[in-house]
């Protein structure tokens, strides 16, 4: 951490920030200049609350240094780490996970597994508790969607991948995912996070649409401090002023979060755009940018689905995807380059 | 909703989209320009999805034109809605609710309590659930917190505001708070919504940091429609790209939530904020905005606080704060303007 | 400048940024700890780039510590400085610059100003030149719409404000307006800001939409740097992801800009929300953030205005806000607190 | 536009609304539904300033339905427009513009020079005017600058890009460049945008930090309305609360402006990201994203440039960018997907 002090800050405000901080035990390092005066201090500040130091007189700010996360860094893992889901090895070479928005009927469901399926697909994904804006939208089948899922991996051989909403259901929804996945709204739900990392199952979680890069692997480090290291990250879009596009999906973060963190990063380009006819350009700058996969909504009747249609593209639109991102990834990795 | 058809769309698309609405019962009109085609549909469309209308042929962009919300609209109650919590009567006069960021040791926390009551406040707050940014940050004091909490009740007899952040610690909490807090964090966890919709307790609804004050509302309607009428609404801060303060406090969003919505609108300068030294500017602007009360972080050694304690006033200055906001509220209440 | 070393980076990387600085003949002070080294250089970064420090090896982040203005600064001038134009001392009481968005035709201009002359304000605002999104839209009276302004200022006394958009029309303009406003879209043309630091009369310069506090202070300072040091600085909203209100009329600036800055500010509530039904709110709020004063948009017949009728408030409205505004101007003001 | 009642809107009311726009000799459609009522109104919104209907009684908003641009629409174009400088034909296939952030001493300039265009690239660029956040800040060689990047074009045979930041400069800087560069900063600068739509040489526009897609496209259309049709569009990132990245690089937009306009567009992604570690991710997936070219900085010892060091690439990682970039070309034009 580093300490500004104010322009008119006096020797005994100095004095007194460096009193404080040497009752926590800690070092410090005074730097003066002509205008101000900085005061570093190191110290891990991820375990000591430094803020309360800019209440001192004489403080302009105080600045943290480090990052807040620890064990999904980079220099933990520096290969990178890969999670396994059935017979696919995630963070290995790339993966696709498709399905509707919503879990719907039984035969719609099975029908568009299997196509996603043919099309290229090693997942299934689909929304069983849906978390919706208005309380008087559609709220998900519920159980009896998460029964339609486990037919789907039984008559498909794809592992599925669902959403947890409440931590009262992680038990309910384990018994039939293969992958739990934290939505945006819920990847501050801090104490959802700290469960799952009780759980044996893999974690896939969704970027809060208001979250800095670095609140995002913090998010992922509580599941992983908490004993689950079966962490895969997924970009979906971030809140901005351009509203052409359902939200802003945003490349950078994938790149960045695959300089500073050993996980696996996908991307989420239906909600990250909102447009179907935006998907294939942005599925393809996604694995460009570095991203080990995709999550699509798909579905044979786009106009049909139960949610999020203008977002949804068709099975054999999924298959152009994935045949160009293949051939993009080939460009990515040659030479060891991602 | 109104479909907004692109340039190049033919009467076939049109006949398209007319019979799918047809097809749910509804009426739509037509209206045909030199460049485009308008088709509004008078629906409630809250309750069907028309989103997946945009993936039909021809079809530009499909705009919602209703709120998200019904319950707590203005015009459900013209008059505004009062929320009782104690001797208080939120909504009618001011409200002002004070006390640390995080429940500190007994002694501490009852002094703080203390004084904030002789400064003037008529609730106390104090977390003992923290929802922190890093895994490795302090956590709160968690049950022997709320303890701690329900003796500054008997001690001063100020009812007591606390966060929840787990629907499991619905019943624990509520055997010790008079008023459930919904941190930003959890103002999209939609379960834990449902589930405060059946308690009997208030609660207070902070604004996420990336909601829109439709979603904030809808959030609220959430709550009142599982049973639960006593939401009191808390403006916080929004993220933007002004890091000067630590969020940007919207008191737009106050001055429309009471034109929109029935419910009480409070405010908190210190999380809004993120600086003392704004906070006073800040809590009457709130007021003046029409506002009916204020969450504030008070501390008498605001930079020994264990958190947050650059944003945290004094007792004393408390008191100048509700002096001051006293004394707007009348500018504002004159001949019945708020 | 504080330089951030990586987590990895060895003694000779460290060496490096020191022997990089130390040409420069700047001191640097060296902060080892467990995880990272920090290097603190006492240098006047405003004069120097040191970003390109951030591209030696074993740099992490290169953190800037002061702010990018001098001139501007409340140190300065402790006390703040005050404005005159013709016979209002800006940033002493209050002050109310009300009138159309666009000077309309010369009879409804000049009753415009006459109205809001009866209702208080003490400048008369209007636009010859309109900086219109599309160029399909009107782009003002121009040359015709200033004749029209030095009429209202003969016929009514009040002196005028309206804005200049491109640095060759500074003479033009300069003929006919006593106050030159900078509008939020070239608050970043630096060059149209120096010359403006040569001219003998006041420039109000409004916020850009997408500028932190520090850049819109650095913006000022280029006029003063030139020469000209009468600058009013005018919070007008900021652009953020909600869409309820027009822009994000962003009051924590205000309050910051009267901390860190010696100039007057005042407040455009018209732009800065949009919404007619709002402005009043948003009035008394920016006076109570601590704002000298207030730029309205004003029609007697708002639905009638050539633009931005919807956030264009009545003569009669005006008279209430203003006397609310100096109600609550006079809490902010007891006892030297503004 | 669609003007949408208040819920407690009367017949008055929508007659008061359908007389206001019959004065304008306009169509209205009204659809009346349980709880609102809508009134389409079929019009060349650009050219009729509609908002101020939102001020009549009863009326709650008034949502404009056109684009503010026409010129630069797609469907003007269906093919694309393609823009020839010198050899290249900007557009067709990729192009790569490379050079310093500032234009520096003749002799590094020129090594520059030579370096990327035997790395490849096809364009030269260099800042002779510099627009800077501070006024404290290195400003640019100015006309001194512009010579050396002559001397650069006569030496290399590679034209060259640079910033007019004033419309008097339009002659001076007219006589050097082959393309003029407008800066983020100046996209809203209306005059200097009709006034480029008077010269014979290209724009590159830059989009501005806080611009809609539709509003980058109304600047576009200023300088093609007013005469000029050879404008080239650049995306560089957009401003939002993430500050991993110096800029928010907004890929969606680059599909959104391919399918919106017809021009070409092309990225920049030294400024998107302010990193030299992410701008070979960024590069490439801009081009898997559709975009028609690349604007970088280079130099052979980024830690020396004069500015914006951090995010300078060297030659050498150029021609391995341009390498990747133009395999993943081959991907994006497979069967005219582009």
């Amino acid at each position: 951490m580093v300490v500004i002090m104010k322009p008119d800050a006096g020797d005994r405000d100095v004095a007194g920030v460096v009193e404080r901080i040497k009752k926590y035990g800690m070092d410090v390092h005074i730097s003066k200049g002509k205008e101000r005066t900085l005061i570093g201090i190191i110290v891990d500040e991820r375990e000591v609350d430094f803020n309360s130091l800019a209440a001192l007189p004489g403080v302009d700010r105080a600045l943290p240094i480090l990052r807040p996360y620890k064990y999904v860094s980079r220099n933990v893992h520096p290969q990178g780490r890969t999670i396994r889901v059935g017979d696919v090895e995630i963070g290995k070479g790339l993966v696709f996970i498709a399905g509707p928005c919503s879990v719907e009927e039984e035969d719609t469901t099975l029908r568009i597994a299997e196509q996603v399926r043919q099309a290229g697909a090693q997942l299934f994904r689909g929304g069983a508790y849906k978390p919706r804006t208005s309380p008087w939208s559609f709220q998900g089948l519920r159980e009896k969607g998460l029964k339609i899922l486990a037919k789907v991996r039984r008559e498909t051989g794809l592992p599925v991948v669902t959403e947890i909403m409440d931590s009262e259901d992680i038990d309910l929804v384990g018994r039939y995912t293969d992958v739990y996945q934290v939505g945006m709204r819920n990847m501050r739900n801090y104490s959802l996070l700290a469960k799952l990392g009780k759980v044996s199952k893999p974690v896939l979680l969704k970027r809060g649409d208001s979250a800095k890069l670095e609140e995002w692997l913090a998010a992922a480090d509580y599941v992983v401090r908490n004993g689950n290291e079966a962490v895969i990250l997924c970009e979906r879009g971030i809140r901005t002023f351009e509203d052409f596009t359902r939200n802003t999906l945003d490349l950078n973060a994938v790149a960045g979060a695959k300089v500073e963190s050993c996980l696996p990063v996908l991307v989420d380009p239906s909600h990250g755009t909102g447009r179907a006819d935006l998907v294939p350009q942005m599925s393809r700058a996604a694995i460009a940018a570095g991203a080990d996969g995709l999550l699509l909504e798909v579905h044979f009747d786009p106009d049909k689905a139960w949610s999020d249609g203008m977002q949804t593209i068709t099975p054999a639109e999924l298959a152009g995807v994935i045949r160009d991102c293949q051939a993009i990834r080939q460009v990515v990795t040659a030479k060891g380059k991602a």
